[in-house]
């Protein structure tokens, strides 16, 4: 006797819990089709390059990684967009532009388990190729919001970022006061941990790195206020020398779009570093606050993958969309998810009518009813006390007296009331 | 630069290839709900020893497995009906019986990769658990066979096999001429041989081995006939002497029930041997002739995990879908999958009409208008180009002095027409 039990990290999924989870599902992909994306699909596992090229430093070291037989890195992928990359390097690359594809799919980090981070999860994402015009731009975050609120999400946070604009500033910083040994790897140490920092929302440990690098605790201010930005007049104000008035621009219309898309509570945030090292340019976040720590349930931006992959410089950005707590967060707020169709039960009376039930529950599974029947040769008032379990509307009752006039017995399970039926006139009842 | 492929025995599938498939996947799904049963998940990862503790040797040398950071030897999942007992045991156990769940899930084997066989593969299965009946069995089978009809398949072939008759003709030829070292190990071990050759259909080799054992031609060619009887008759004359009458009856039973779930083109199989060691009494298969060699398109029967895991003698019974071989061999037969969904594209004149253009796209998809628009900034030849590659049924001109008035022009993709509308009755249009 050996009792096993599923993996530290993973889970599985009753029937009601698979319930909400496809009926999310089906909304989320409703609305991607709507803003014309295209389901692909991508294998679970892949080369371990592909993550190791230029991912952020903890992805790597989350990422299941093992050898096949033939001693070849694999990993379980971590995210989906490298994978998408790849894809459309290898066939999708001669596709008319834009190219607007989105995909749903299990991705796996070795991670400490906690409500909301679970080792394996879901994301729905997508990715656009081929532009990167404001239009384009604010179409995306327009369609990770209205994909979110056509789940049936009320409270939800849209943060918009500028990594442009963070970087240089950091790198402003840095270049004014660059650490002691001031070599160029250096510089490239410190300001990776000042952006893991930031990523992390850790803003003593931001402080405490620039301190300990000499900036004055003036511009350290300066830098915080800058970071905590919440309006576009803020961050202009502090990116006024940044002499990326063109990026400013752009970032500006981008968010004067959204409002016409109907997107209309969106909050300018300096502090959106992404975890991935191959973003650029617009980010953004939205986070469910019902969610309390883990409330992120998207992020997403433009990036730039392709040239590692060997391709040319093609505009790209995208979004990924955290599944499990997208479900977790409307369950949180009361989201009356759409209820389990209730089947028709069927019990024949005696085993001598047990193939004509098979053949009724033929035709009427033909017509389309939604039917289970008696397996277990049940008394009556057993079959009845079962499909009350199971949730049956109605019970239909095969007597073989009746049976020969041509008629059956229908049960309502909700009022209990009860008639006779002619068989060729069941459908209509059901 | 890297160019980095996907690993080899793996597939990336195209916005076609996943519009045939996920097409595929609803019909499917409607059979299983329609037949009462409901879906469940489970991890895509499981512990190695849910599949060491009772499979067949191949399935145990071909599955993917690594240890974990903490060294827990995890395995990718092999198949779904142990990670569903596990399942079972933790959390259904209580449900009412019969309980009727299925589930749709990639599993892994690291096999040679060819046409229908990959290392990742879908496969959609479901459980049976509570009944033995024969109604219970017919409808399962049943089930099988509805749901591969339901996706559009003309041509396919469901044989049922019985591996108590089976293992009984086997032990009974072993027991008259046992082998040379006469110890029960190698009577197993011969079996298990002999199993193994019938699984993979190399009759030759069945007879060699029998030959080998000393086993008279007489005997060996009465035993392959019986392996080939092709209806319950033969089956019968076969398995007089078995001393399973309990079992014939109930054979034949649930060959006639089928007949009453609609199900016309049965033949006996004597030599469904099945992969995996836990299989028992009624066993069946599905072929796709259109596929070739590579043809298995069900497989499935009752089975006893339960009491592995530590629980009781509970009735089992399931069966797993193909579903990379059914989207194949529907392809094959010329199956017409439904077309995709035509957009309607939508493109502004000019950088002052992009604003309106937002507002316009926002307003027909909150209506559910399947709409994409120009995201490039292209002239209105290009955007009919463009909308043209993408298979866009219309295109909606949008011109400042049309505007004005409060019109647009809609041109028909397919008869090239074009006429002028109004904006507000734009939706009844498309």
């Amino acid at each position: 006797m050996v009792a096993i039990g599923k993996p530290r990290g993973t889970r599985d999924f009753t029937p009601d819990e698979m319930r909400k989870r496809m009926a999310t599902d089906r909304e989320m992909r409703a609305v991607f089709e709507r803003y014309g994306y295209r389901e692909i699909a991508t294998p679970t596992i892949e080369n371990m390059n592909l993550f190791t090229m230029k991912s952020g430093k903890e992805i790597i070291e989350e990422t299941y990684a093992f050898e096949d037989k033939s001693k070849r890195k694999l990993a379980l992928r971590p995210e989906l967009t490298a994978p998408a990359m790849r894809f459309y390097m290898e066939k999708l690359r001669m596709s008319p532009k834009p190219l607007k594809i989105y995909y749903f799919g299990n991705c796996f980090r070795y991670d400490r388990p906690q409500k909301g981070r679970y080792r394996e999860f879901w994301q729905m994402g997508c990715e656009l190729i081929g532009t990167d015009r404001p239009e384009a731009i604010a179409e995306l975050i327009a369609l990770a919001y209205h994909v979110l609120k056509e789940t049936g999400l009320k409270d939800i946070n849209l943060r918009i970022g500028h990594l442009d604009l963070l970087n240089r500033q950091v790198d402003g910083i840095l270049s004014l006061f660059p650490p002691a040994g001031s070599a160029k790897s250096e510089n490239k140490d410190k300001k990776d941990e000042i952006f893991r920092l930031i990523d992390k929302k850790d803003y003593d440990g931001v402080k405490n790195e620039f301190i300990a690098s000499g900036v004055t605790k003036e511009k350290t201010t300066e830098f915080m206020d800058f970071l905590q930005s919440s309006n576009i007049q803020d961050v202009k104000k502090y990116s006024e020398e940044s002499g990326l008035d063109q990026e400013l621009k752009r970032y500006e219309e981008v968010i004067s779009l959204l409002k016409e898309f109907g997107v209309n509570t969106i909050e300018t945030a300096m502090e959106i570093a992404r975890g991935l090292d191959y973003y650029k340019g617009i980010v953004f976040e939205i986070d469910a606050p019902s969610l309390g720590a883990e409330k992120q349930i998207c992020g997403g931006g433009e990036y730039s993958l392709l040239p590692l992959l060997g391709g040319d410089n093609t505009p790209t950005a995208g979004f990924a969309l955290g599944f499990d707590r997208i479900v977790l967060a409307l369950e949180k707020e009361g989201y009356n998810f759409p209820p389990s169709k209730k089947p028709v039960y069927l019990h024949p009376i005696g085993d001598k009518m047990r193939k004509e039930a098979v053949s009724l529950a033929r035709k009427l599974r033909g017509r389309g009813v939604l039917l289970d029947m008696d397996l277990m040769g049940r008394s009556p008032q057993k079959s009845l006390q079962y499909a009350n379990r199971i949730g049956a509307k109605s019970v239909i009752i095969m007597g073989p007296d009746e049976w020969v006039r041509g008629m059956v017995t229908i049960k309502n399970m909700e009022t209990g009331e009860q008639k006779e039926v002619k068989v060729e006139k069941l459908h209509k009842f059901l």
